[in-house]
């Protein structure tokens, strides 16, 4: 078995999963003049008005995707992407805003896309195309506050040390399209979101926080949460409650999820068991501080070896999710690379297994690089050519290193972005 | 499902499994006059002189286990165990000495035991038990050099930043008795090991520096040693090579493992398939920061509980080895309540998942607790007595934290040591 190119087969079927506009197609269908979309069918003939709007970053191909589907039946539009992300499209209009740091024209374009929702009415169907960065792509502050005040406040919230769910629930409702609102806004018409998932365990309220989907949090949870932090408004904030799980509004809405962490590791696992490999998913949430994240998966792989557990060899260990890295040195890399060097050190002439850790953004850190791999020689490789494994790991310098060990993975930007996947193949020794 | 009890008998499954005494009667019997041991059988009536030696904390039940098995037929002996860990036996000779420092104690039991090995001649068996703490337990210097001499050199490689396995290619070659010389001391007599393995992975020339196992290094690897690290000897070492994998006198010679971290798993997984639970053992090698591999152990029970893999539930999720923490506050605690309250903070509210992790030594970290436990009400119990989980992570107080959420596990010392064992019990949510 060339355990190399065998994990290079399965990265790539992982990532061609994830490509958003292959991923919408296989998740919506036109047939017979009837879309077909997750549990529900639409029959166009029998729809008044189709209305698409949408943002993030993988959403120009997405958008181009509904064109392909739905062509002069789409109606008035509004699609948000970030800078130097759009695509030449027919009919879908595309709109740039400014990411991570929202600014007015993200704002200018939600406004748009809240008065599109609130021309939908009953007969039409409102396309809602999400992906990673809509929440910041997207920003609609309240009645009365502006963009500015919006972003004081959750600068406030991240320096009292909130969590991402306290900041979510503030943030949508400080805002007017947020937390299911769209959803509301866009009644009595049908809605379709089409999602691709950028989050741990893939929270439908979470993701771009929520536009259409139900919110678990209310006005009490954000007063306690003020309370807690001690944090004080600029003036009072309306007290307009967010639709919660349950109302019937959302009877009308499907939110479906066409691309995530999950749907490509379930692609890997396909791809692995086609090569011979017996695939086992170990996690698709996984977080955590990378280098341990890395040892702990050797640690599997070794166990595999020795005592055919979890799984016997062949096998190809999977896991997803998103890892961090605590930067202690000024070395470059990004932490799917840093999985692969701190593999490679435990891999240290180990036969027969191989590790790659892949961003399915296709950029991992500040680099141009999308991951790397480690096998038995990755450090001989390296340190042939000077470099020290531990120290660059001590640096996080996993560029570098990988670079000099020919164990970068390059594939340049996928336009796609469902977090990182990890392939650890592993045979007999 | 009663998911703390039954983890807490399957804790104890664990523990029992290696419980020296137990786990050597299990691997060695006396039937009709015959020794039965691992795969060899010892007539007892061919058999002239049965010597006894050893070292290591665990060895005093080890000891009154083979004196159960052998009585009157024990010859001489030598067993050097820790300060205060000794038992009344009849006829074993135990002596006590320092650890983990080593001193004189230790340097004259250790001659004694290889005076016993080479007074032991063809037609005689030496019994050596050997466990964690051994190889300190057993200093023996080779001709010329003074314990100090010895202890100065491995505190040099230390500062140096030298590895493990460096230590104890030197360690071995300053030594008269340790990477298998004991063995060759006892030749041309039958020797039997009997080891309780305190080291990730149970290599055999590793444990206690393995003085009935061959040395895969050699005095060039010292010598290469010496000179990356730039040390020098007070004097020239003695050029004496330690016996060799592949060396004829390892004919006579029986390496047997009775008690291990995979042992106590084996035990772990078995309890937990009679009560219910589909066991999943991840590794038994498993080391890196405590707090990343408890979240890691908690993202693979959620993706169980989310979609039935890498098993469906009720399973019992296990891992053995042995974890760090890397220190940033000045709490109390120890590696297994850390491992518990990482995990209870993720664990946060998720019914069904009940984690618990636990040293078999019965001692986790300078505290009177051997481990901890985590569900979804752990964080709110601590929190309602004024904890604060986050907090009492990051200053490493996991004992306290788990004593208010009434959490901490306390079994007393076990006298046994395989590193941890972690079990994470997972039902449908």
């Amino acid at each position: 078995m060339n355990l190399r190119r065998d994990a290079n087969l399965i990265a790539k079927a992982a990532l061609r999963a994830v490509d958003p506009e292959e991923a919408l197609l296989r998740h919506v269908r036109v047939i017979d003049g009837v879309l077909f979309a997750g549990k529900t069918r639409y029959r166009l003939d029998a729809l008044r008005t189709i209305y698409v709007v949408g943002a993030g970053k993988a959403c120009a191909p997405m958008a181009r995707a509904i064109e392909k589907l739905l062509g002069k039946r789409i109606g008035e539009s509004c699609v948000i992407v970030k800078d130097g992300h759009p695509l030449r499209l027919k009919r879908i209009k595309l709109r740039e805003a400014s990411h991570p740091v929202p600014d007015q024209r993200g704002v200018d374009a939600a406004a748009r896309i809240a008065e599109i929702a609130a021309k939908a009415g009953a007969g039409d169907l409102v396309i809602c195309l999400m992906s990673g960065g809509g929440s910041a792509l997207m920003p609609l502050p309240v009645e009365g506050f502006t963009l500015a005040e919006k972003q004081s406040i959750t600068q406030q919230m991240l320096k009292a040390g909130a969590n991402i769910h306290e900041m979510n629930a503030v943030r949508k409702h400080l805002s007017r399209i947020k937390g299911g609102q769209l959803a509301r806004l866009a009644a009595p018409a049908k809605v379709l979101s089409l999602i691709l998932s950028d989050v741990i365990g893939d929270d439908l309220s979470t993701i771009g926080s929520g536009p259409t989907a139900p919110d678990p949090t209310t006005l009490g949870t954000v007063d306690e949460i003020f309370e807690r932090f001690g944090l004080t408004l600029p003036r009072a904030m309306p007290r307009v409650e967010t639709p919660k799980p349950g109302d019937p509004l959302f009877k009308r809405v499907q939110n479906l999820i066409v691309g995530s962490n999950a749907l490509s590791i379930d692609a890997a696992a396909a791809k692995a068991r086609e090569l011979g490999y017996k695939p086992l998913v170990l996690s698709t949430t996984i977080e955590g501080e990378t280098r341990d994240v890395a040892r702990m998966h050797v640690a599997i792989a070794r166990e595999v070896q020795r005592a055919r557990r979890p799984v016997a060899p062949p096998a190809c260990l999977l896991s997803g999710g998103e890892t961090t890295v605590a930067l202690k040195g000024d070395g470059l890399g990004g932490r799917n690379q840093e999985f692969a060097l701190a593999a490679a050190i435990d891999l240290r002439e180990t036969h027969g297994i191989f590790a790659l850790s892949i961003g399915t953004d296709g950029t991992d850190g500040p680099t141009d690089a999308a991951g790397g791999c480690a096998d038995e020689k990755t450090v001989a490789r390296a340190e042939a050519k000077g470099h020290n494994a531990r120290k660059d790991l001590a640096s996080n310098d996993s560029y570098h290193f990988l670079e000099a060990a020919g164990d970068l993975l390059k594939t340049g930007p996928t336009r796609t972005n469902v977090m990182d996947v990890r392939i650890v193949l592993v045979t007999a020794s």
